[in-house]
C-alpha cells in the first residue's frame, strides 16, 4: 500500500469531521484511493484547547512552517476559515507544489482568482467541493457531470440556517426571533447570525456556483443580496393561501444576454421540489439544455457532511496525480465573459403587503398609482377586520413587472395619505419564465 | 484545438440525443474538454431509415469493421442496446485500445464483469453513467464524490415509466390500465411494457448501483423483484389515509451483515423527499455514514437527458487520457465480497388488503392466525359497506415482521373459510430501520 502524508490547517468543526472520517472510514478510503493517508501535521491557534477527537499531541502545531517546509506533505487541507492568513498559507503551499483542498467559501468568492491562478501556474490541484452546500457534490456535479450542457439557470437553497428558520416559521408558525433562537440553540446559527440571515453566506456560494456554471468571473459585489429578517409569520400565511412557500433562494439565470444573480427570500409554488426542502437541508435545482431539470439535495453544513466533501476531494487528488504537480486546470471561470445584470433591470412577480387606514377609495388610489407604473395586479386580498387603530392589511400579487417600476410605485405609495406602512415586498418565482 | 474522432453504435433515442448535444453544445464541449469532437462513423441496422437528425450520409454504416479497424477512432459509444452483438463489439473495440461509453444497463447488470475486466486489462476507460437514471449523475456521484463514505443504504425511484403510472394513479385516481395506456401514449412506456412494469429495468439498475455502492459483485438474479401490476387505486386510497404514497423503489441496505436488495412497490411516508418525486422523474436517496442523507433528482430517461450523461462520459475521457490507454481502474465492484440476503430473511412492516365475508368473529379469526406467526398489528381498517355479495374489505397494517412469518400467515389466511381473496400485500418503508 502506498503512503501519503497530508496536513490539516484547522481542527474546528470541519477539521474534526475530516479527522473522524479519515479514521473511521480508513479501510474504504484506502481501497478507493490506493493510498494509506497519514495526517502528519495539524495547524491550530491554541495547542492546549480540548479537542473532540483524540489526536496525537506531536502532530498538533501552531507553526505553519512545520507544514510548509515538510516536502513529504503532499496535500494541505485548509479548514481554518477567514481571508488571512488562510490565503497566504495556501499560496505558499502551492508554491511548494502541495495540492490544496479548502472549504473556505468566503475566500474563494472574494479573492479566489489569485488562488486559481496560482494552482494553474504550479500545476497543483485546488479542490473546493465543501465550500458550497457542504456534503452535496454540486461542484463536481457542475464541473464534471454536466459538461455536456449549457446550464440555463439554477435555484439553490444553500444556507441551512435560514432554511431551518423559514421551515420553523412555516410549519410551526413561529416568529422570526423565536425561530432564530431555536436555530442558535440547535447549533445551526452562530451567536452572531448576520452572515446567514442577511444572506452573505448564500451570496458567496452563489458567486462560486454561477462562476462555475456559466464559465465566467463573478464579482461577488455584483450579486444582489437580501436577507430574511423582514419575513413575518403573516407573510407565510398569505403565501400559503396562494399555495406557495417562502424560501431564501440563490438564483442564477440568463436575462437579455446578461446574468441575473440574486439572493432573496422568494415565494415559490408549494409543489416545486425546492418547496419541500425543509429543516437545515440544502438543495440546488439546475436546468441544463440537455439534462433538463436536475436537483441535488442533502446536508449543507455540519462536521461530517462537510468533512465528506473534503475527504472526497482528497481521494480525487490521490486518484489522479498526487506525486506529480502537472495538473492542467480547465480554467472554468474565464471561459466566457458575462455581464451581470443590475437588480433594477430585473423582472419578477411581486407580493406586496401594505397597512392602510380603512377608508373608502383607498384601494382605488393604490391601484391607480400601480397602474401609472405599469404594475398590473393578479390578485388583491383586503383583510376584513381592522385593528384598534382602524387599520387594515392589503396584500397585492402582481403580474411580471420590472424592479424599477415596482420601486417607483412603492415610493409613491409611501407618500399616499392612507398608507401607514409598506410592510413587505417579496419576489415570486414560478419557474416558468 | 486538438481533434478527436469518436464513433456511435446506434442512432435511436439515445444516439440521436448524443448527436444533437455534440452539435448544439459544440462550443461548450470544446472549451470544457479541450477537444474538437468529430463523429467519424455511426453504426446502424438500416442505412435507409429516416432519421430525426441530419447526419452526413457517408458516416452512416452497417459494417462494424468500419469502426473497429479505424485506429483514428479513440472512443466508441455503444447505444444500440441488447446483449449481442453489443457485448462482442465493445470487447473487440477495447482490444483495439478504444475507450467505451455505454448506456446499456441490461448488459452491464447481467454480463458486465467481462467488460470491466477487459477494460482493466487493456487500460481503457469504460464509462456507463447513462445506464442508471438517465441524466442524473448518480454513478459519478457514488464513484467519485462519495468516496469518503461507507454507503449504508439507498432507495431509488429508477424507472420513469412506473413512476409516471403510479403518479397518475395517485394524483388523478386512474386505474392501472388507464394510467399505463397514458404512459404509452406519452411515449414513456413501450408497446411491450413488461420490462418496466414488472420491475426488470429497475432490477438491472439496482444491481449496477448496489455493486458500486457496496463494492461487491451483485448477481442480478439475487435481487428480489416485484412489479406494480397488482397495485389498485384502492391501495392508493388506503395509503393516503395513513399519510403514505406508493412508489416502486429499488432498495439496498445492510441487514445482519448481508445485503438486502429489493425492487418492490413500497408505501412510504408522504413527507419523505422520495414521496414528492412525481411524473416520469427519477430520484435516488442515499445515506452515507459521513454525508448523511443525500438525494439526486432528475430525468431518468429520454433522448437528451440520457445523451447528457453519455456526452458527460465522453468529456471525462477527453479530459483524462484519450491518447494513452493507461487508465487504472479502481475495480469498484470487487472490493469486498458481500452476501445477498434471501427475501425470506427480510423484515418489513406490511399493508395487507383482504376481502372477507362479513360475518361475526371473522376479524378475530384473522388476528388469531396472524398472532400465531408473530405478526402483530399496528392498525386495522374494516370498510363499513359490504358489497352485493356480503363481502367487505379489511386492511391490516403490521408492525415489523419477517417475510417468512407473513408468508406463512397469509397462506393460512387463504384457507380460512370467510376469506375470499388476499387482494394485496405491500411492504412499508418508514426509513427508520
Ligand atoms: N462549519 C461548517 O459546517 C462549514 C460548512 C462548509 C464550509 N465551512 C468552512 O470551513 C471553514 C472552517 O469552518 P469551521 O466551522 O470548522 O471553523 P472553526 O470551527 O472556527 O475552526 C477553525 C479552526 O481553524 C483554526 N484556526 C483559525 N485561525 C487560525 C490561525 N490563524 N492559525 C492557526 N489555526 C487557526 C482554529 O484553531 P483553534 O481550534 O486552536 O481555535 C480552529 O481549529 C470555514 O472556511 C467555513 O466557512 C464550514
Ligand atoms: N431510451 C432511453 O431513454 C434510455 C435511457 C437510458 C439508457 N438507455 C439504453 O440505451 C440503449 C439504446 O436505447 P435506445 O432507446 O436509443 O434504443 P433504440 O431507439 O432502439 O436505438 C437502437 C439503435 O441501435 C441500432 N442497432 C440496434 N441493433 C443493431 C445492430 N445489431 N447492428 C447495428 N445497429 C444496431 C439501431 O439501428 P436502426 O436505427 O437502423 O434500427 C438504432 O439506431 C439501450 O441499451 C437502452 O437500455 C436508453
Amino acid at each position: 500500500m502506498k503512503k501519503v502524508k497530508i496536513a490539516l490547517m484547522g481542527l474546528g468543526n470541519v477539521g474534526t469531521g475530516v479527522w473522524m472520517i479519515l479514521d473511521s472510514n480508513k479501510k474504504e478510503i484506502m481501497k478507493r484511493s490506493g493510498y494509506d493517508v497519514e495526517v502528519a501535521k495539524i495547524l491550530v491557534r491554541n495547542k492546549d484547547k480540548k479537542r473532540d477527537v483524540e489526536v496525537p499531541e506531536e502532530i498538533i502545531t501552531t507553526d505553519f512552517n512545520d507544514i510548509l517546509e515538510d516536502d513529504s506533505i503532499k496535500i494541505v487541507i485548509e479548514v481554518m476559515g477567514g481571508i488571512e492568513p488562510a490565503k497566504e498559507y495556501m499560496l505558499k503551499c502551492m508554491d511548494r507544489n502541495k495540492h490544496i483542498v479548502t472549504a473556505n467559501k468566503m475566500l474563494i468568492a472574494t479573492e479566489g482568482d489569485e488562488l486559481f491562478e496560482k494552482a494553474h501556474d504550479k500545476g497543483v490541484v485546488f479542490n473546493y467541493e465543501a465550500s458550497v452546500a457542504g456534503g452535496i457534490p454540486i461542484i463536481k456535479g457542475i464541473e464534471e457531470s454536466l459538461t455536456a450542457n449549457k446550464i440555463e439557470e439554477f435555484y439553490g437553497i444553500v444556507n441551512g440556517t435560514t432554511n431551518y428558520i423559514l421551515s420553523k416559521m412555516q410549519l410551526e408558525r413561529l416568529n422570526f426571533d423565536v425561530a432564530l433562537k431555536q436555530a442558535q440553540d440547535m447549533g445551526y446559527a452562530e451567536a452572531d447570525p448576520t452572515s446567514d440571515i442577511e444572506g452573505f453566506d448564500a451570496q458567496y456560494k452563489l458567486a462560486i456556483l454561477s462562476s462555475l456554471a456559466f464559465g465566467t468571473k463573478v464579482d461577488v459585489n455584483n450579486v444582489y443580496r437580501e436577507g430574511i429578517t423582514k419575513i413575518e409569520s403573516i407573510d407565510m400565511k398569505y403565501a400559503k393561501k396562494f399555495d406557495m412557500v417562502i424560501k431564501l433562494l440563490a438564483i442564477a439565470k440568463e436575462s437579455n444576454g446578461k446574468l441575473e444573480l440574486k439572493v432573496q427570500p422568494t415565494m415559490i409554488p408549494k409543489e416545486h421540489p425546492l418547496a419541500n426542502v425543509y429543516d437545515s437541508f440544502n438543495a440546488i435545482f439546475i436546468k441544463g439544455n440537455a439534462v433538463g431539470d436536475l436537483m441535488f439535495y442533502g446536508r449543507g453544513a455540519g462536521s461530517l457532511p462537510t468533512g465528506s466533501a473534503v475527504v472526497g476531494d482528497i481521494v480525487a487528488i490521490l486518484r489522479s496525480n498526487v506525486d506529480v504537480a502537472n495538473y492542467s486546470h480547465i480554467a472554468q471561470n474565464d471561459l466566457w465573459h458575462r455581464e451581470i445584470q443590475n437588480i433594477s433591470e430585473s423582472h419578477s412577480k411581486f407580493y406586496i403587503r401594505i397597512t392602510v387606514i380603512d377608508q373608502p377609495g383607498v384601494l382605488g388610489e393604490i391601484t391607480t398609482i400601480l397602474g401609472k407604473y405599469n404594475v398590473s395586479l393578479r390578485s388583491v386580498i383586503q383583510k376584513g377586520e381592522e385593528n384598534s387603530k382602524g387599520q387594515v392589511t392589503i396584500v397585492l400579487f402582481t403580474h411580471k413587472t420590472s424592479e424599477a417600476d415596482v420601486s417607483s410605485a412603492i415610493e409613491e405609495l409611501m407618500n399616499l395619505k392612507p398608507v401607514i406602512t409598506i410592510d413587505n415586498v417579496i419576489r415570486i418565482e414560478d419557474f416558468k419564465n
